[in-house]
């Protein structure tokens, strides 16, 4: 459904369809996809990287659609220049893309891996082994080429996607959709209905009701996005809401390392989830003065207790708090926390292990920036997202949270009366 | 709260809490649990066995409170029989139960266990660790032994429990928890919070609101209950609503086989999750009606093509449905399953490849019965339940499924920047 939906004026034959007709669509292409080969799904991944090289010029054309629009909003305020940014498409990121793309290929299947095998009696063998999820909705903001990395990792695990970009991209986003269809087709190897793009913010809430086909939803994009749809569904979500990520600086820890790191997990890339908001000091750390003054010299401003420690600021801004000691920065963290990432600075083995173990964080760091966390830096290839949930998947998720698993029994006409009455007893041996 | 709350007259001394600072409490208790060595997790154990053999007369005397209130409820209809049955606690059902603890003592840590450990630079090595979940709230009808086996498998995996059974138990679950506590304040390892027993519908209720606190819900028992509590809550619930099990007889199977697999996963306890509900057979098997005159030799009842292919008989009754190939077997399993267990019997090698690929249930097995599908016949030691979630945890889950993962990073004051800037390089090398 496009309707009250913005930024669709340029583009041409939007298929009027009902968002759960799509989801009824994309769960029947599931039951295909999801024991497809990797050769098949290497074809469609390589047909897309082909035609994105191709069409770059029409690609260029729609994203300039887009930045027109766009423009218009910034100039009135409603969009901040960094998202105006995000969404310009150059050849440099039509690259990245292509690159991406034969990265991904180069990759294992994620899927139909043996975990385990194992007998339970000599003629019943049990294999677990790894299976896609199904249908996965995900919800992105303004950055289009989000659109090509999230459908070629559902692609790759075998899912089927519905996707909703921001509307400030919905002409580089439709073409890229086309281009990703037409892949498919070509291949002949996968249903046209695996991969799909809506439009409408309507699209979003009836998304969130549509449990019955749609398996796992990952936001990606502001915390109050995540938010709401953490609040609106009863699909399991992956993602995070917040990233009220913590440096300690234990008692010993080099004045020099310090200031470093801190700069570092603050200034990097302020806006990211995975900076640093809040920095906690042991009380008897001999620099403390130099500290704030060094950090006031890369130009991060400090906020001396603030009233709200859950606060992210997205911004060169720091809470700071001193502390009497290693317990109570780590009570302070997972009371302040949002389960991301936390980051102890010492030289005390002893107080490293205690924080590694005792923060209850997706990440725990010690003597290193909280910007790490983050899936190419932990070499995943391919990030779908940081999860601070509690199950399936933490931190930073690549292809392998995409995934879940099944049981194959294959025997030989036995049946559990026999066990039950011990005619015939289990093995339960690993082979 | 116990307001409102049957067969609680004979409990002394119940707390008169607000489930919510019970959440909080446990929440509090799981910072502290979530990093209990085994001897720690072990000692607790076997302090509940050896309270459980010592005060079997006083477990005998609660669990008759408790057969005397299901008594007149039995009589005015209120329970079933079995229901009534597994209300009791004998002498065998202790043993069980301290065998049980004295198992799960032996089994590895759960917790803590490196799943891999990679270099992302020679001084940065990153580690992936299993840690438990966190505060997990597990709803349970009549068996009060279930208290014992939930309480031990938490404590096990380090994770902290509200647990709510059913209301016909109080008198001996209030008594098995009041053990589990005795044990736990005399291990003097862990806090008294850990593990807690909630009496009201009311507490329910409030549980599911509780997504602060609590991570996980597991809901063992009718259909009813698991639906209502997944249609309710935020918070992810890992179970199963119903266990719509199919058999598949392809062309070519031995008579034989067929009757005695079917028998057994229908008859061998026919309320179980995972016995068969639903026949298909290929239209060319050659035993169609021998097949069915057998079975019905079995006293079970065959109702060929009803209304509803996605009812649950919980009896010794399957629905029959004939089909024209494997295509048509696997289309109905997916459209009608519950994603629980479903067998094919054929010896055509490609027929059941292509059955345990594409049927998208958590079990698909080939020539044996559907009633393997148990936590203890898979070796999983102890079962938490059967999930048919497509998340987290799948088919039976033993304490794995109570596990999650944390990422520990290790540094020598790396930042982000040189990476970025091309500085430093990345090797992301398994070691």
């Amino acid at each position: 459904m496009v309707e009250n939906t913005e930024n669709t004026e340029n583009i041409e034959n939007i298929e009027n369809i009902e968002i759960v007709e799509i989801a009824k669509k994309a769960k029947d292409a599931f039951l295909k996809t999801m024991n497809l080969d990797n050769e098949s799904k290497n074809l469609v991944l390589d047909l897309i990287a082909k035609e994105i090289d191709k069409k770059r010029a029409e690609i260029f054309l729609n994203n300039e659609k887009d930045l027109n629009y766009a423009k218009t909003l910034l100039e009135e305020g409603k969009i901040n220049k960094a998202t105006y940014d995000r969404l310009k498409i150059n050849d440099n990121k039509i690259n990245d893309l292509i690159k991406g793309l034969n990265d991904l290929i180069k990759i294992d299947d994620p899927v139909n891996k043996t975990v385990w095998k194992k007998e339970l009696d000599e003629d019943l063998i049990l294999t677990k082994v790894t299976v896609p999820i199904g249908v996965i909705g995900v919800i992105f903001e303004a950055r289009p080429d989000c659109f090509i990395q999230i459908a070629s990792l559902l692609i790759k695990s075998g899912n089927c996607g519905i996707l909703k970009g921001g509307s400030e991209a919905n002409n580089t986003n439709t073409l890229f959709s086309k281009i990703v269809q037409d892949a498919i087709i070509k291949s002949n190897v996968m249903p046209k209905d695996a991969i799909n793009l809506v439009y409408s913010r309507d699209d979003i809430k009836k998304m969130l009701e549509l449990d019955e086909y749609i398996s796992l939803i990952i936001p990606r994009g502001s915390n109050n996005l995540v938010k709401y749809i953490k609040q609106n569904t009863k699909i399991p979500v992956l993602g995070h809401a917040s990233g009220i990520c913590h440096i300690f600086v234990d008692k010993d820890t080099d004045f020099d390392n310090a200031l470093k790191i801190i700069t570092d997990a603050k200034t990097q890339y302020p806006s990211a989830c995975n900076s640093v908001e809040t920095l906690l000091i042991h009380k008897d750390f001999s620099y403390i003065e130099q500290l704030k003054q060094g950090l006031k010299e890369k130009n991060i401003k400090i906020i001396e207790n603030p009233d709200n420690f859950s606060f992210e600021y997205g911004d060169t801004v720091l809470s700071l708090k001193i502390v009497d000691n290693i317990d109570c920065a780590i009570e302070h963290i997972n009371k302040f926390g949002s389960g991301h990432t936390d980051s102890i600075l010492s030289k005390n083995k002893e107080n490293i292990d205690k924080f590694l173990n005792l923060v209850d964080s997706s990440c725990v760091f010690a003597n290193c920036s909280t910007r790490f966390s983050d899936g190419f830096r932990f070499g995943f290839g391919a990030e779908v997202g940081i999860s601070t949930n509690k199950t399936h998947a933490r931190g930073p998720v690549g292809l392998e949270g995409l995934t879940i698993y099944k049981y194959k029994l294959i025997g030989k006409n036995n049946i559990v009366d026999d066990y039950a009455k011990g005619i015939k007893k289990f093995n339960h041996r690993f082979i």
